[in-house]
């Protein structure tokens, strides 16, 4: 089984809730595609050429300071376990896990990483480049990716069309390849039903919202990624300026949601989140969509300072930890029932607020 | 206010979880229902006729050894908050407590109370005496009610027919005028689902089920009053003698369901009993209803061995204490409204669960 410990705070970084404004953004990330010129795109490329373009890539990222370090995870040679625990860091796609029931993991699907920088290799473009840091960072997740495509850059001959920009394998990446997202928890605008309001007015301005994994994934604990749509036909500075400037008004609008609720249903709100913590408290077995959906009235609470003595850290380590495979490879490997998983899942979460209360106390 | 202090235990020492099978069997209640020969009863008798009554009946009890120092409780003298706390505290029924909308308490309507005998005078029949127990005890809730009957009955000319036996208001009760009953906790039974299979067969058998307030009351937190439903025709003997083994059935039949629920379902068990006790613990707002049934669910854990340090006698309290009347009575008088009192419902159980963890720890 792959040892995580190995890696720069077993992947996790982001989490750790030191970042600006981590009480309603967890984390913002940075991704670039970009390809090799003169090699067939990820989808319809051999192994062979995958497996060329995989040393490729090695060779150049040794040369390269932010990656000269990395520690190369072949996910064509990893179990699914190990795969989707990846995954569940957000250091891999799904797609380049071959998560998806109908897709495999392909020949030379490969992960460069190096503290928060990470290179997937032959996912559907032959590089993506991705940065993770906690909080809402556009500009601090940006330059560390930036540095490392730069440098790859002189070392790699990167698919560029003068007029378009980056070539890449599905046209809506093409131009500067970048995608920007951030993380955000807005249980205020769910509560008053602001929500579709703000995503429609988002939409309107190029923005679009994912769950918590990303492409396809549903909305679970009122977690929202907000990203850009198009990469085309913009600088890089604008799309992130862009970005940050309307991430900084759902900041506001999650503010004042939760202001309203403090005011009009001060007691309604405190029960609810107090509920949610003596479920996660005592609780023996919890879903994982459940657990998030406690887990956000939670976080309510300790944003509105109705909950003290618990951590945004320890509830963003929960969020990784409570997700099936980190419980399956909990106990070592070994088949284990949904049942035990829920189980486990009600056991961690239990064991996690008990020792916070500890501390706290 | 009235100064419920006075009573011995409060009026609660059935409550306190010491007699036989307390972890199933609350109470144990013997009620005889007795008038005056030569009066009116009580539905149709003046205002007049009833102040001589309350006279004779007072007169006769400084008397009688189980009586002579009781307590004078006048509840048509008593504002509605104090008689509705009396009726939650099974002192009084809902009637003479003139406690349904419909009606109001009605002149000369008292209750005599020295340890667990209580009178009440001036109810549906003019005397009604009964006689409350902790756990299921039939005999000693009888041998007490008995004795005072006895004392009283030889002082006071109670209507009697030699071939029916004591006359009463209502038909239903002509005969021994008792109603014996005990209140039983049956989680189990409702939990598989044979519940309504053994109310069936106890209804075969002449007796019959009610909610915690007896009459009319609907079955909250699955407390079951059993009772025997007619008292012509059988001796006092014959129908304590058959109310107990049907009760001594329903308690194996309701062990038994406990076994297989921890045999077939352990973990769904141990969830739902520890949710209950995560919501009591933590919730904000509280409802009646919610809270006897999240009390159930606890109270089946303490009974499974699956929570460890959690009195019974602290579970029954907060049957009493978390009525509506005990809540508005529990900061002085004046209006509270309805989410008031849900607020101070749950702060009244989170202070006793914590007081509880506390004594355990």
């Amino acid at each position: 089984m792959i040892d995580l410990s190995l890696l720069s705070d077993g992947g996790m970084g982001w989490l750790d809730a030191s970042g600006p404004h981590s009480d309603l953004v967890l984390s913002t990330r940075i991704r670039l595609a970009r390809n090799l010129a003169g090699r067939v795109f990820g989808v319809r490329n051999s192994a062979g050429e995958r497996e060329e373009i995989l040393t490729e890539v090695r060779a150049a990222a040794e040369d390269v300071e932010p990656l000269d370090h990395a520690m190369l995870i072949r996910l064509d040679q990893l179990p699914q376990l190990d795969r989707q625990l990846l995954h569940e860091r957000h250091l891999v796609s799904k797609d380049i896990a071959g998560l998806d029931p109908a897709s495999r993991v392909r020949a030379g699907s490969a992960l460069l990483v190096q503290n928060d920088i990470g290179v997937m290799v032959n996912e559907q473009d032959h590089l993506r480049l991705q940065g993770l840091k906690s909080g809402f960072a556009l500009e601090a997740a940006y330059d560390g990716v930036n540095d490392a495509d730069s440098e790859l850059g002189q070392r790699l001959a990167f698919a560029f069309h003068p007029e378009f920009g980056y070539l890449t394998s599905c046209p809506t990446n093409v131009g500067t390849g970048l995608r920007a997202s951030v993380l955000i928890h807005l249980p205020g605008l769910v509560l008053t039903k602001e929500i579709s309001k703000v995503l429609q007015g988002l939409s309107q301005v190029g923005l679009t919202f994912r769950g918590l994994y990303g492409e396809g994934s549903e909305v679970v604990g009122n977690y929202f990624q907000l990203s850009n749509q198009t990469t085309l036909g913009k600088s890089e500075f604008d799309l992130l300026d862009h970005l940050g400037k309307m991430v900084q008004q759902v900041i506001t609008y999650e503010e004042q949601a939760r202001q309203v609720l403090l005011r009009d249903a001060p007691s309604v709100i405190e029960d609810k989140v107090w509920r949610a913590y003596g479920l996660l408290r005592y609780a023996r077995s919890l879903s994982f969509e459940e657990t998030m959906n406690l887990l956000s009235g939670v976080r309510l609470g300790v944003g509105l300072s109705l909950v003290p003595g618990l951590s945004l850290y320890a509830l963003n380590k929960l969020l990784v930890h409570t997700q099936p495979a980190h419980l399956m490879a909990s106990d070592g490997p070994g088949e284990v029932s949904g049942v035990e998983v829920a189980i486990r899942r009600a056991a961690y979460v239990r064991q996690t607020l008990e020792e916070e209360a500890g501390r706290a106390a």
